[in-house]
């Protein structure tokens, strides 16, 4: 009877650590606070929370951000995230953090979006080329070389990119307008999607040779997130 | 006397027809027609309306979308909208049609984003080999081979095609969430912004050799929107 | 003790298939595919969903919507849906599809509305005659007479309806701006309630006889959802 | 040149007046008053609002809640509103609020939806049997007999009703989800459109006899609202 | 091997009615009826929800405003709610209501926030004095004089209060946009918090002397909601 | 003839630079970039925007940054915006961003709150004491010391406060999600809005002597924005 007992007890708790990644777009209560992942689960939109009377401050915290990112990669640059899964407070709050860290001479957070954010960045160190390019049928351009202090905007779902162009580190802060803002490198997406798109469709696409297709396809495809 | 009421009639009458281009994510009212953008105009997020008791039947109507899309062209397809461009009365509402013409052997609607929709796609002639691509990290690819009455969705904000393996033409209807996608085609926002991305930014991103990279960006991209 | 592991397996697993029926209006990852109801269940506020990891090319693909729906009933219409029930992958993201089928000489799709929808439909085949009216207090008519290639929408909650003036089979695809859009058939919901509403009720509110509104409620009311 | 100043003036005045009618869902800043519609006028989703340092507590606030209806109707009820026409504070507010008076043994408020706002009422005398029906294949109907102090909701978008089964006049008191939640009386849009539907499509979806449709169509649809 | 059935029996009802607290912002379904909250649970944003078939007419009811709440305490006020907690009908569908009632000469609902809700009001009976500060820079006041049958408005997150200066009790219904608006009474949030705040943060704050604070820290703080 | 012209241009023109403050939350286009607030103007909820043809990489551009707040004033910090006042891009966009500098020995950013939005801060200089309070009925603290790298969040609509407890400046940025937040500085707006809250209301809710609460309304609350 106890081990009944007992199996109940344990079969909860691990339901409890089990119901995991579940909340959403505009909170419902004071906050939240995300349960982590599991396994075997269950999921909702967002994440699921643990009950708010159990809520404590470390789960609104993070430390580190102080801490230059490694940029020793193929493309010289580091993006240390304090999004949803760093802080399970941020869960149905709408916002998130980076730290970003560019190497010196071309140090390059290569073209990407978030599907879910738009971008506000601000520069700590450093001097960035950055840019943002618009939707078709124009596709503009919009670029700024920022240096620190100076602050730029990369609206939601644009592909865009911050390149080092000084003999310095540059490190920036961005905040994104999401907990889970998403990122999708282009040529990871593209070049390195696992399986391969069907290189004709690339070739095409690209206007590129079917051979060089068939090599980007073959490369390694460093995420720098 | 008479020439003030009609200058105060006819800028009454400019402003009118000037206020375009404003309306928004979820109406307020039974409907909202917008009203055409204007060259000198002041605008909104979304579209400016017209009073709703001059609103009529014609404001929510398009004809022609049994009209083949001529094909002859660079990427071999061609997209016929009817978003709020075309139909002004979808504003607010959140939705929005296209049709797509395919040609065979190779027709290709190349890999783009819908930055504020999903798209839900149904086959109505011809054979599609469909895909879209997940956000970092693991990038994974989903495909099908779709025939007349398959249906497949694409999820809002990620990198998709559609290309046409048979040798017929092909046509799908598609369905997108927003009366304005907006569309960004991959290969002419990157190589093809209006002005150049600076090609060591490209170069390094897309791991190309800076002559390919600028043999790229001096290419015509045909846009198939 | 091979046993309790078994057990607690065993019982994690009927919890994952029993978590059935909840997501969200606004996507927080890039995609979060349905589970299939349960009969003993907890829900949310549309479908939990599963492991991303999981995720399969076949939970966003439909097939079918090229076979004719079978129009020989009460009103002489079929409606085939691709909505989150059938595509588990549109769970959050907000948008359906359908095919409607129309008898010759009067299939009906009769006055209803979708409360948490705006449809916008593209005549495939046939000849229509539709409409919607607005709201208190003018309760317009908005009509248009549909031939294939034309496109209407129809407003988010709406009155609104199609009919098939022409002597050949008439079919049309539709969107709807919500994965769940819902769908009211008037005459359905005011005659054909279980339980009946109080007669006194519906025969002031129609202006009809006592008698009648005793015979409309005993009918037998078709739902060509 | 006295005259080009005057009639600038007169242009800018004529602007700010004609305006009118739009704002939206979510507030962006404290409060955004409505201004009262034009004629001539351009609109937006929502109304557009006043400069926020003209706003005044009376655009806040309205009198006369306390004032019974008149209920010598059709239907035998009257709805007194306090929404964004009544009180131009209401805009992008997100709620609203009526009063409802129901004559002795029969005062009806029809079955009607409103398509942008959920309902909670809350009766101050009488008795009132209410009810709602959702949506297909089920179209269940729930009912209540309420009396003073009693709440009851009515779900966005659904069919509902407030009959007075009481010998006594009956008063409630209701607030709406959305400062402008919109009505439809569902006999008076179908019945008593302008112009009127097909009487063959409502025939068929109603089971009626045609001579009865014409008769109702040709009657006298009284808007309580 | 029955005591093993009966055990996952009793696993699978105890998580049925564990699994609390869960809902969201937009309704995608009919209703999504709210589960009681539960002391091992796992939560989401918002409530989690029942079978919609088990729904029943009570799940949308509440009686008892009728009562006049109980005001001998320290503000001479009480809120009687009638929200997600009372109406688990009322989950997903933004919006709730309140009965109100205040001690004559002085009964006093204090400066308080709903940082999810816009707040109408109707006055029943009484006289109330009114209002509500917006935000920096200018903080102004908006106050009104309030007799039965006038309504007035407190817009989403701005300091409000309602004063009774009438020699009889006062009573009001008030709705809220949010089934769970949520209320910071301003005071005790800040002087009656638990843990109590920095006593020099405050003193610095308020300008207030630190002997000060400490008593109004140890003081008790009536919640009258 | 020509003053015709001028004065239709110069119409407009006014009319261009008159039409201010007018968006809204989530983004219809790439962006809406807003135009300044004007005096005389019409408004909408947000701000009106500018013929997208017309933005420039400068819109989504701000430096300083880099510049420390002045905090030789009453509370010894000082906050250093980024939103859409000084960044027109971010109008639509849902996000923005500050500097906070604070004194030595008890440079505070006294309690207040955001009404449309949650704060992620980010240490980058300094010892900050920082919390925020829940709403009723337990008003519970939570609290953290935080140094360089430091990461907390503030849920949106929560009183919250930084509080510098070293003996160096301290220097933090924060983003929000929203591109206007707003700033309710909770003792500015109870005891120094304009014109004054009836003292009575005060003395009953913060249990303070009558005196003590119009010496404190006679002073000056300095707002740290």
């Amino acid at each position: 009877m106890k081990g009944v007992q007992f199996l109940v007890a344990f079969v909860l708790l691990a339901l409890a650590s089990k119901l995991v990644s579940a909340s959403d777009p505009s909170p419902l209560q004071d906050f939240c606070v995300a349960i982590n992942d599991t396994k075997d689960g269950v999921f909702v939109n967002g994440k699921f929370c643990k009950d708010p009377k159990l809520a404590k401050a470390e789960d609104f915290y993070l430390s580190g951000l102080n801490i230059p990112g490694n940029t020793s990669n193929q493309v010289g640059s580091m993006v240390t995230p304090a999004n949803v899964q760093q802080i399970p407070g941020l869960n149905t709050l709408g916002i998130s953090l980076v730290r970003i860290d560019y190497a010196p001479y071309g140090g390059l957070n290569p073209p990407h979006t978030h599907p879910r954010a738009t971008e506000i960045l601000v520069v700590v160190e450093g001097t960035l080329y950055v840019g943002f390019v618009t939707s078709n049928m124009d596709n503009r351009l919009f670029t700024k070389v920022l240096h620190p202090g100076d602050v730029f905007v990369f609206p939601e779902g644009l592909i865009h990119f911050q390149f080092n162009i000084g003999h310095t580190n540059a490190v920036a802060f961005a905040a994104l307008s999401s907990q889970n803002p998403g990122v999708i490198t282009i040529a990871n997406a593209v070049f390195g999607s696992d399986p391969a798109i069907n290189p004709d469709v690339l070739a095409k696409a690209f206007q590129l040779d079917k051979n060089i297709v068939n090599q980007l396809q073959s490369r390694f495809w460093w995420d720098n997130n």
